[in-house]
């Protein structure tokens, strides 16, 4: 693999201030998971977003969160076809082998790929309806959130297609058999929440009022 | 969506621990980055596990890095069939729209996915060969890696695979196109590095010797 | 400009060490950043004192923060009289140009020219007060800190006077309208530290106490 | 001062690293040179563009360089009036008080004040030439350097005022008094380089040829 190249200098820096500082502090908790495996409490589906740090806003010490980000924190649905499914191996690794708790949905606001997948559905954006499109592909999974918001004021459906990517993944976590009966007997919750970048808040899906509210 | 709940009381309290704390710290940039769009510098593919925390290691503003993270940190190769890749997708989205200089690919020593694609090579697990799981499927990427360390003593093969993961990802990166060409070009530069999570080290590709050596 | 000399030959050197290394590994990000331009999050403003090293104390990469370095870390008054004030030039354009979330003013012990301040101003150093002395003319900034501390013991003046080289300073920005307007608008948020040279710690000044305690 | 904010925790997070590692392996020197004082051996003026890492180029341990740096790495003419004059403190206080041996203009490529005073010379920014602009009254010190350059072919305009940046401030430098008698009795040397920052190189102004040459 000819092309890797040494890391930046800045990153060798930080690194070695982390381990001189976080894991020295916390050395022989770092040897305990190295030995004894994760038993991770929840598993967190987040956005690649640079702006999203799940782990900083839940206080996340190591060993705690399994994490797995894509692009707009979409889980498609249960599709056992044999082709290779990222999401849906995170999700029964956490689930069947990790056994956690909790997953947690976290969506967030000026999500770019939502903006795209309103940009492709709406029919601006036709570069995205291209079969090589990756993003646009992958944005398929949240299309049928966009028949949902396209009633909605032109203003709003952004806004709302981010919480619809929240929905449809929470959605379609119950398509798995796997999750359905952890679900049902009471070994594992799922949330949805959103991540207001801007504000600093979280805002929660509750099914009582079928809206997303402040959290705390 | 009515099986979502809300969340365990003891992520609201550190939620608006954090508020409190860093968020209100850092406000004025939360909302720059709100306003603003990110800017990373970096794309980092990393493992879902719990204890690998590329923010802390690298000492990571929210902003700098634009993180993948799936069961470890695999990269298919380059195909544009019209399916659903979320990989791919995400490095798309990272190379051609967000610019990133950097793309870094963080293994792991420990990793459940690539102890789970050894057994599955090696004839011990053949549950994972089954259409319906998801986890081999999806370890199927690592499966060229297991052809090469399968002639080394076998204390030596798993460790060896983990290395392996970081390999050919770093492999079928170069099978984008995308991904080529701006290399060439000087646009972008890939790494590979491995975290062992018990010594808290980092270890560095380096084609020059076509090995991992400590970092620093 | 018939004066002008080639470089010493272990600048040069080293120079071509920094290209050969640093540059190499980070080229595709050097690329970037001048391609797209620069996006700071931060402002600091540091003495020019060579002690002073605010990128590595920070962990900063190139193009993190918009950096001013003069005599004292000093910030003048509001004063647009058409004169030249490269001080609030630098101060203007990373505020409304480059719409930085951070403004750090970065103080420092053993300050040369707190230190003439004191002299100047407890009657010891005429010559500072001479028309013609650029430095003395300079420092009269810090004059109102000479005021708030010519009462405390005389081994405490200059020490204190350092610390109010970097709060005069943040109360001058404050007459600035449009760093005030930022900083109501929770757009902008100032900070004040003393880098303690010999003991490597960092200070920083809270209002809640109205004094400098130690940093983490 | 009321106003003042903790500094963010990356920035804690990172000095932490910093003081674990660089500074502790160096307490010595730092002890040394806050005692001592320091002797650098050079004054650098460069700009406060975040891409310009004077001290990373030139390798600089702390105690070596004097650094000021402002909007387009200006140096005004000499002019002893009693306002205040924050490089001519500076470049007094270099070569007096440190008595350094060299002083070096870094001017850079790309840089936004220089753009800014070539729009504004050419009549395209009217709001830099109102008095109140910092930003316009500072850049009026380049101002003759656009007389120069407003005959050649405008697409490099920009580039070559860039360079009388660097010239136009070593010529103002040579009407210092205390400048052109060190520079004549042979105690300081002056030297005037351009940072091209996506090729990572250093160009240098000899008066033999009256143009700028790669280093090295």
């Amino acid at each position: 693999m000819k092309q890797a190249r040494p890391l930046p200098h800045y990153l060798v820096q930080r690194y070695q201030g982390w381990r001189a500082t976080a894991f020295n502090e916390n050395r022989s908790w770092y040897r305990r998971l190295a030995e004894g495996g994760q038993h991770p409490r929840a598993m967190v589906i987040a956005c690649c977003d640079s702006r999203v740090h799940v782990t900083s806003i839940f206080g996340a010490d190591t060993g705690e969160f399994f994490i797995h980000r894509n692009i707009a924190n979409l889980v498609p649905p249960y599709l056992p076809d044999g082709q290779q499914h990222g999401t849906s191996a995170a999700v029964e690794y956490a689930v069947n082998a990790l056994k956690v708790a909790h997953l947690v949905i976290v969506g967030h606001t000026g999500c770019g790929g939502v903006a795209g997948c309103h940009a492709m559905c709406s029919g601006h954006a036709p570069e995205l309806e291209e079969k090589t499109s990756f993003v646009g592909r992958w944005m398929d999974i949240l299309r049928p959130g966009y028949q949902r918001v396209s009633e909605l004021p032109e203003a709003d459906q952004v806004a709302e297609l981010e919480r619809q990517a929240v929905l449809i993944s929470l959605e379609n976590l119950m398509t798995f058999p796997f999750i359905r009966e952890n679900v049902e007997a009471g070994n594992l919750s799922l949330h949805g929440v959103i991540h207001d970048i801007a504000e600093g808040t979280l805002l929660e899906y509750s099914p009582e009022t079928d809206s997303f509210a402040l959290v705390g």
